[in-house]
């Protein structure tokens, strides 16, 4: 019988209710609005592919292109040096207590010194931690589009608004600075920059990060700047942090060893407090500080392996990685620029690559989720379609897949795309050249 | 000069301003209230500790009894298993990918297995987790008292009230039934249960146990069981989980590697959900799982290593510990309950001991936090004062310092508090005998 008043209490919306049994009848239906945070918590991603009928072509292997995990096919494992770091934290047995919850002093100024920067909070969390301290409830943020969708998940869980300004892929990414500008009010507590680009694998020149900071310092908006895949940028390509290049403008940028070490699972990040001009104050350092002692840090065995990773893992590592990524980013853009109805863009960094889909020559789907649904049903390749960044009619492709497998993928998506390609009935196309 | 604006807007308060450029000054004061959520967070540990003046007699080298973290003398060393597990699973290579937010399958499967749980979410952040998914803003939560202060920092963060319900010292710490009965209001959401307890280190019955389930049940409340120090109990006493004495009400109960394997650093903890009618629905695991998206879960190392640490790890381990901690337990009551003007309550498990003050006899100091700011700067012996806790007159002592260490702590309480004690001078005291 209480059974029955507790589905009630969980399963209904509006107001509490305790007491049926003591005979309130009334408040029966007013059950409760249970877990306001956790309804909040959407995920664009989950939301899209949980709503996708995936069911592969039997007669060809999967080939997952959609997946920002390096590690999964285990072409790209991380340097000895970082597993032998990882050995010798746990064999010295001195961290496996607690840490400050900031962490180990020895470790956040192993990073310090490692990006040149003041302070290094670490933190597993590191953008949730810094939006919470940039921003409350009502604010807005300015996000990129196309964009990594957990913003917009933490925002909008914490009840902060997203504003999504534009990026465009005809001039390789770049920021839209006038619409980016239009976007703001009284309410923008911040500007995101995700700087190499998830999902774009673009990265942006000096000159460009400059008119952005520009834009913030114009409206005193701090940056959050997501740089995660720093210093994964190919040869040519020069990348330098925001931090960098700002003389007033405060940024808080996050970084980890997810994806430069490849080691996404490990979840060690941390925030860099960049701040020249002590704008931030004492408040947004005491309010991190307070807000890691909610979550207590990250794992003190990789705490205790971070100054040994960061200056032990040999620099032909990271080359190695870099190459490869380069080496299937164009093989990616190469086969995937000729194949008519696709516009492939070629990235400078990170680990993505975008690909544009002339939808009009593609009547047999609706959009981007459509078409990714169907290549996986009849060629049993899975890219995420963008509409998982906010930015429908693309899809993005993972270059870290082996390359016989980019290969293989590359020449079942043109056999696709030649199949749906509707364009050479009505009018002349690329095929017919 | 946006220098200065930016000082404004970051450190004034009331609503925002971004436009003093815009000439609008009678903006420039309205700056914003930054940080909410950081400025909601509260340590009550940290706001006393950090407010006491913590200057130890040179003369005596310092012990604290103060931290709960078994690691930091080194006495008590985590198994060897437990590490050869942990290197295992980094030279597998198999783990330094995305876990999924949950967990691996593998790794929840060992944890619901080894606690006979249908399910068990992995999460390094178990009790934010378990308020979250149980609690709205705006309700309240009972909370034991004396009780461990993260309840009420992560409840209050969040914009839950926390409501205390008292332990009886008297009773071995049993909980006032009807005290806590009739804090319950149709806002209340949830219920906390530590057991055992910190910081009583005291175990509930059986039939106690029960009892709280029967007021839960009467008024249809969710169980929060925080039972982190399950299986740390003297040998004599038994410890019952909440879960297998409840037929009816819906507990998750937050478990980790933390305490029992002397782990504490590598966050790794886990949620069973027992919920025999499926009380909670899909609601309650659809809301874990959105909000274990939020943090994406604990490193993906430990999870690979807890299939292994949780079979492998010799019961030889388990007992080595408890019998460590009753001795020292037995040691430092012995001591402490034939010094005037202290009451220790002997534990039944955990790893601490709570000692009453009669501040009437010590009439130099003005409260717990007094008095144990003056051990320190005397006796160079750091026990933390209760009113951290939300228990003034009270003081709390790790068990877990090496056995001499806790002797010498012990004489050297008692030579502080003969020092302090006036109740000789106005009054026949246990002294005189």
């Amino acid at each position: 019988m209480e059974n029955k008043s507790y589905l009630v209490q969980m399963n209904g919306n509006g107001v509490h209710n305790k007491s049926i049994e003591n005979g309130q009848e009334s408040q029966a239906e007013v059950g409760r609005e249970a877990l306001e945070m956790a309804n909040n918590t959407l995920n664009p991603i989950r939301a899209i592919v949980d709503g996708m009928k995936l069911t592969p072509n039997p007669e060809k292997p999967m080939i997952a292109l959609s997946i920002g995990d390096p590690t999964v096919f285990g072409n790209l494992p991380t340097d000895g040096a970082v597993l032998q770091a990882m050995k010798d934290a746990i064999d010295s047995q001195k961290y496996n207590g607690y840490a400050p919850s900031v962490g180990y002093l020895k470790s956040r100024q192993a990073v310090a010194n490692f990006y040149s920067c003041p302070e290094a909070p670490l933190e597993a969390e590191a953008i949730d931690l810094a939006i919470s301290v940039l921003c409350n409830p009502g604010d807005n943020i300015l996000v990129p589009c196309p964009g990594f969708s957990l913003y917009k998940t933490l925002a909008v869980s914490m009840g902060i608004d997203v504003k999504l300004y534009n990026l465009l892929p005809e001039k390789s990414w770049e920021v839209d600075l006038l619409q980016m500008e239009s976007l703001i009010d009284e309410r923008t507590s911040c500007m995101i920059v995700t700087n190499p680009s998830n999902p774009c694998g673009s990265v942006f020149s000096k000159e460009h990060l400059q008119k952005i900071i520009k834009v913030a310092s114009r409206h005193c908006l701090p940056i959050l700047a997501d740089e995660i895949y720093s210093d994964m940028v190919f040869p040519g390509c020069s990348c330098s942090s925001m931090a960098s290049l700002s003389s007033d403008v405060p940024i808080l940028s996050c970084g980890g060893l997810a994806k430069r070490w490849l080691v996404p699972g490990w979840r060690m990040g941390w925030i860099l407090i960049h701040d020249r001009n002590d704008v931030f104050g004492s408040k947004i350092r005491q309010g991190l500080v307070k807000l890691s002692q909610r979550i207590l840090g990250a794992c003190s065995i990789i705490q205790g392996a971070l100054d040994s990773i960061l200056n032990n893992t040999p620099p032909s590592f990271f080359s190695k990685t870099i190459s490869f990524l380069k080496t299937n980013s164009e093989i990616c853009f190469n086969e995937l620029s000729t194949v008519p109805g696709l516009n492939p863009v070629m990235p400078s960094g990170a680990m993505y690559l975008m690909v544009g889909i002339d939808m009009d020559r593609f009547p047999d789907f609706k959009n981007d989720v459509d078409f990714t649904e169907r290549l996986v049903t009849e060629q049993s390749v899975f890219c995420l379609p963008a509409s998982a960044f906010e930015y429908p009619n693309y899809f993005r492709i993972v270059v870290t897949v082996p390359e016989e497998m980019m290969v293989e993928a590359c020449s079942r998506i043109r056999e696709f795309c030649q199949r749906h390609n509707r364009a050479s009935s009505t009018e002349s196309t690329d095929l017919d050249h």
